[in-house]
């Protein structure tokens, strides 16, 4: 898509060379045929360093735009990214395209949906109501349990197991804000990636990235009715209790253990082998994985179990 | 239907003039052809000036009962509105009756189901697995995603988004009770009404109203696992993050935020622009929209730090 | 399946009389013809009266295995255990078998599955996108709405009615562990079973037991996006409001009430009649049914909110 285009879709006027643009992404991450965007002064030198060929931002930042990378100025760049953003969104649904390619000794019911150009390896069993979309992929032997929907370009490994009514790859929660308080919609274009040997229980929300990719890696194991926000990295073997919730862009180390009902907020690092107690709150990182944590604020469960024996004896009367 | 049908079906003696009843309301809320019921003292006023024909109530009620409304008298009138509510409940499911109107451009699944008497406007895609029940509405532009479930009656707006798994219209959570312990099922005979411009994630459970309406005002952003009872108002452009809940009636003004697992209960009104961090526990009305709340009892957040603060220090040794 | 088998299968070395193993059960529940297993030695009582004709353990434990029951012997031998739960476990689906056998004045949808051997009492209603996995049994009246999912061999009485999304059946979370930090799959090849005049929200996630049955007792009313883990058992009446979690193995009496997103820990039992308020955090027995429980930990609500209001009284300045 050229550039130009682009700035005369959301409103910003454009002198210049003209460029094309492959797609949106952050400014650590962009290449040098995506674009990008500054929201928020604490992030100006990402923007210095970035590969980005073009960048939303304000006037103030334009100044810091690196040699070689367009600035699109507007005191709202965060509102324009969304503005950009549906411009790449891909087709909810393809009604044309090359059909999929489906392996040897699979099960595929006869309600089950498979969309344009997926691949779906050999011995995978999609259940009556299954749904997966268009360019997804689904590894050898895995199971998809009635009802679960995968939307499009998500993969799920090998092995793997998801059980009824999950849901992987439904767009992050991310909006934009005007004046008035209206929330415009940033398009999340990424995907989820699903390593091999992973489980996935029933009724679970898993959301695909606004760039690149939401991953769970391989041998995690994920109970029921749990919340994994856009962009979470789940690391290898981690094991997420019944009802528990990662909010977006937080990466989990490997063998992390979270109890049930318990959360992490967004955007922070939990060290590997870090195991945390049922109704745990989670926000800030935590860098010490050799720990049990507990409580909310999240503290040692162990602190946690003596502050609240110590607030139980405030209801006994003084002597 | 008849009151003298109605009042044989549920046990209760009548005499008297007979007269159409089309339904069930609220005191309050009940038209002059709806019956009525008052099942706790605090509401004698709403009694005293009910509009409705027909009233089930104890015997000590029915003395203020307003003329022209006939008190049906029994000492468990909520036992004996459930077993009414039953009378008025529609079909699960229509096998005959109008096809529905489908709008131009649309696409509608192979697999998905749209009932009897449905009107679907312009450009709608109804993706696989999903149910439209009869007589729902679902305005221009809308996308559903795989594996929703609307039941019938209920009404989503036009430039609406709902991802895979979430059910829009099940059954609130209503029963009275029996002297054994036993509950029996006020059949929830209202709907839910989506505004425009409203995105609801995935794996929701948005409950159709006892009586009237549950509604979803324009520009809400609801995200995944989110529990929204019967009858709650969401206001205008509020934010409701995962696996958060509203409890039945409750009413939130426009633009307010509630963070991930907060939770509001039932019968209160939030005022407009209120904030709330994660897992706040909201069980009162908030009347003072411009502040930032949290924890559980609720305070304004930085109260709630302040006070953790101020408890994880009864865990350091004292000097 | 021969013992003998199942020994090579899991790579334990196996001597002696070869016998019949028809299934895998606790030590307290195996039969004569089943097989068990013991992981923690503070179950020995149960490995020395268990009827089990074959027990996995390790070399110590083999000492107390009855006369009569064969010693499987291995260092990890609950990973074993995983190991053989597989080669019990059954077909995800059937491709072949008898067909269902449905009742009178059904409504089955178009694209609601039945499967191979089920039961489908008179006047059961299936609707659209309905999954009902092979010889799971549906009783009279009963109504599944869209995209609910019953996994095979599950059982569900009369007059009940399951809300949209609701997945009854999904494998409870169950893995044995390697020194590397893998999780290995125990096979959950028990089921569920729902009694009469069960009614369950929507999005609600109902595992089946690892062995033997979870057990949903009659008149149980369960709201919406709640979890119960494998081998719960709910007394009958009960009630458990929104976003609640059971974990397994735990006992509810009947007529127990559970607040919106309240908790109890796996492998406890709660007393009839207990009432429990909104987020309430179950982490032990409960013997005392008269009381109203709040908390995390678990009080009385009373004395939680004494101690919620001496809390808050910290923030105030002192005199």
């Amino acid at each position: 898509m050229r550039l130009s285009f682009i700035a005369k879709a959301i409103g910003i006027e454009f002198s210049g060379e003209d460029v094309e643009i492959l797609g949106i992404h952050t400014l650590d991450e962009a290449s040098s045929s995506q674009m990008s965007f500054l929201d928020n002064a604490k992030y100006m030198t990402s923007l210095e360093n970035t590969k980005a060929i073009a960048v939303l931002c304000n006037a103030e930042a334009a100044l810091n735009v690196p040699s070689g990378c367009i600035a699109l100025v507007d005191e709202e760049p965060y509102l324009k990214l969304a503005l950009a953003s549906k411009l790449f969104a891909p087709n909810v649904i393809e009604t044309e395209g090359e059909d999929a390619i489906i392996g040897e000794a699979c099960f595929i019911a006869a309600t089950a949906y498979v969309g344009k150009g997926c691949v779906i390896g050999n011995n995978v069993k999609l259940l009556p109501g299954v749904f997966v979309g268009d360019k997804a992929k689904i590894g050898d032997n895995s199971i998809l349990h009635a009802n679960v929907s995968v939307y499009r370009d998500c993969e799920v490994g090998q092995d793997c197991i998801i059980h009824s009514g999950t849901t992987v790859g439904s767009d992050g929660f991310g909006f934009a804000h005007t004046k008035l308080g209206e929330h415009v919609k940033i398009y999340q274009n990424g995907n989820v990636l699903i390593e091999d040997d992973v489980e996935i229980g029933a009724n679970c929300a898993i959301d695909r990235a606004v760039f690149g990719t939401t991953l769970i890696r391989k041998g995690c194991k994920i109970d029921n009715l749990i919340q994994l926000g856009h962009n979470v990295d789940i690391g290898e073997y981690s094991i997420l209790v019944a009802q528990c919730g990662v909010a977006g862009s937080t990466t989990l180390g490997r063998n992390v253990v979270m109890g049930g009902q318990s959360a992490a907020a967004g955007h922070i690092t939990i060290a590997p082998f870090s195991q945390f107690a049922a109704r745990s709150g989670i926000t800030n990182d935590v860098k010490d994985g050799s720990k049990v944590y507990g409580g909310f604020p999240l503290m040692e469960q162990r602190s946690w179990l003596k502050l609240q024996a110590k607030l139980a004896r405030l209801l006994k009367p003084k002597k």
